[in-house]
């Protein structure tokens, strides 16, 4: 009895062996159905956006690291301000995905900015610098801050080259970053150095994962966000690997955005700049890399979280009314723009001493 | 006539090698001639200063790299402060060797602070901390700080939990450094934290090399100067590896300070805080550990220059007029002091996110 109720493996191989290779087969094909619309959606995204490249750079800007370097020491220099406190860093502090998680920046003696501050990293591709693009690029805003009233605050040029030139570890910097200048510590190298350093912060992310390919970098709510986004109609703006700063456009195309945003003021845009009626309330489309990290959003900071933002866009650019799944999705995904920042930027470098 | 002038090297070898063995035996000697006066120099430091430890522990706080981890992050917090801008780096700035080359520090909305900023490397281990003893230690100098009205100004320590307690990532960093707490998030753990982490700020430096024995690693200049530092007298107040920190002393013994700094104001000095009229005009001896890098000097910042600030204190402390040549090789000897700065300091960590 016992013995014939034995099994003999050696006659079930074969069954073991089929259902085996059927099971296989049908987790190979599941991945595969799994596959399918990732590959859909991998292709869409990179058709769209494009892969993040490794710098940005410029013609009228080569990146070199001996002005990586100087620019790098630079941005964290506070002694080329009026008040002695404001360096590039004050309203881009590294920890903060440089951005400063204010409404609106606070530069020398503590005076009011007009807009919030946006973050550098991935941001020198851009058609222009500022909410409104009143900088032509990274070496035109780098140069216009030393000067501005309300950032460094500087008399002049002069006058920070002055304070540059007066550090012996500066003038040998310098002259290292820009070998064929007589005299190299000026206000131009100065925007050149900075340019070159802001030029090499980029913050690839799991985004980038997956569009290169790994259907995992995304979570599936990620990437019904992803969809989302760009069924709604979010990437006709923001376009590119940046996810924005190709255009400029009206903020409240469908509604005023002050009803949604609650903002204090109404702010005129790029109007201020160019004094053309059809650039009342036009705004440099915001970047959206590193999202997540760099709230309260919009021009004037007005809006503190990141699902709220992406609900009054909808709303006031497309007249849509998100559902606050669909706007959970997308701000899910924008998560996934949250990138690795550069070492060179998280490591404050020993700044010249003054004697 | 031609081979007869040729030299018979076989014939000179003994000489040539009797003269190298002189030359050897001479340039031995001169280096031990050299070793000893650095012998009794370098005892006598030792001696008087003794070698600076690998860390400034306290019984009442333990460090963990747990807490140090926690601290370091909360070092360059600004969201904790009433306008978001004030953290530890403000004015401790790491690119300045942790002081802010500001005269007097400047808080929230600009505020003025009563005196300099310190450098909080190697600073745990002092008496108590700023210029007047008013904070007993470098925790309770953190806690303080919080609700400081110049400060972080914020109303209270809750107002400080409840900002902490709303990112989750700090409620998981708490918990980590503060395992066997059931509530971690509170003002007592973030001045343990931050307290933690100052006490691992060390900064070794050529002196500290000299005192172990390596004899090149003073110049000259910088030999002379320590001698004449210890000679003069500096050493009676700067003392311990620290070369201050260890008690209170009048701010011009001899002669009134103001007289020589142009101080716009006079300063009760630690009056403020005893009201006893003994401790009318006492501070804080000051460290003189990375003095080079933190101008300007006195707590007032009255004072640009090392070697100006060298010659007031000969002044008004010890009533002797030091020569210029005095006065250099001690700043000699000061820069000797300027240490290499921990890594962890220099690195600025990713802040947690709001949401």
């Amino acid at each position: 009895m016992i013995n014939s109720k034995k099994i003999n493996l050696t006659s079930i191989l074969p069954i073991v062996s089929a259902a085996l290779a059927v099971c296989i087969m049908l987790i190979f094909a599941s991945s595969l159905r799994a596959a399918g619309p990732d590959d859909d959606l991998m292709n869409r995204a990179k058709t769209i956006f494009g892969p993040l490249p490794s710098s940005m750079p410029s013609p009228d800007n080569p990146i070199t690291p001996e002005k990586v370097r100087l620019g790098n020491i630079l941005f964290f220099e506070p002694r080329i301000s009026i008040d002695r406190t404001v360096s590039c860093a004050k309203c881009h502090p590294p920890g903060l995905y440089a951005a400063d998680g204010l409404q609106k920046a606070v530069g020398n003696h503590c005076k009011d900015n007009p807009r919030n501050s946006p973050t550098i990293l991935n941001a020198a591709a851009q058609i222009a610098e500022h909410w409104i693009g009143n900088r032509t690029s990274v070496e035109d805003q780098a140069k216009q801050a030393l000067t501005g009233p309300p950032a460094f605050g500087m008399p002049n040029n002069e006058a920070v080259e002055t304070v540059l030139k007066a550090m012996k570890d500066y003038v040998v910097l310098f002259k290292t970053a820009f070998p064929a200048d007589k005299d190299p510590v000026t206000i131009t190298n100065f925007a050149k150095a900075i340019g070159a350093f802001e030029r090499t912060l980029m913050t690839p992310s799991p985004f980038d994962d997956y569009m290169k390919g790994n259907a995992a970098a995304l979570s599936d709510q990620q990437k019904r966000g992803l969809r989302t986004f760009m069924d709604t109609g979010c990437m006709t703006c923001h376009q590119s690997p940046y996810l924005g700063g190709q255009m400029y456009q009206k903020f409240g195309i469908i509604e005023p955005y002050a009803k949604y945003t609650k903002s204090a003021q109404i702010d005129d845009g790029r109007f201020a700049v160019t004094k053309n009626e059809a650039d009342r309330f036009l705004f440099k489309v915001p970047i959206l890399r590193n999202v997540a990290m760099t709230p309260p959003y919009f021009h004037d900071g007005s809006v503190d979280r990141l699902a709220e933002a992406v609900t009054i866009m909808a709303k006031v650019q497309l007249g849509r009314d998100l559902a606050t799944s669909a706007a959970d999705d997308i701000t899910a995904f924008l998560r996934s723009l949250t990138g690795k920042m550069p070492d060179s930027i998280l490591t404050a470098p020993v700044l010249p001493a003054e004697e």
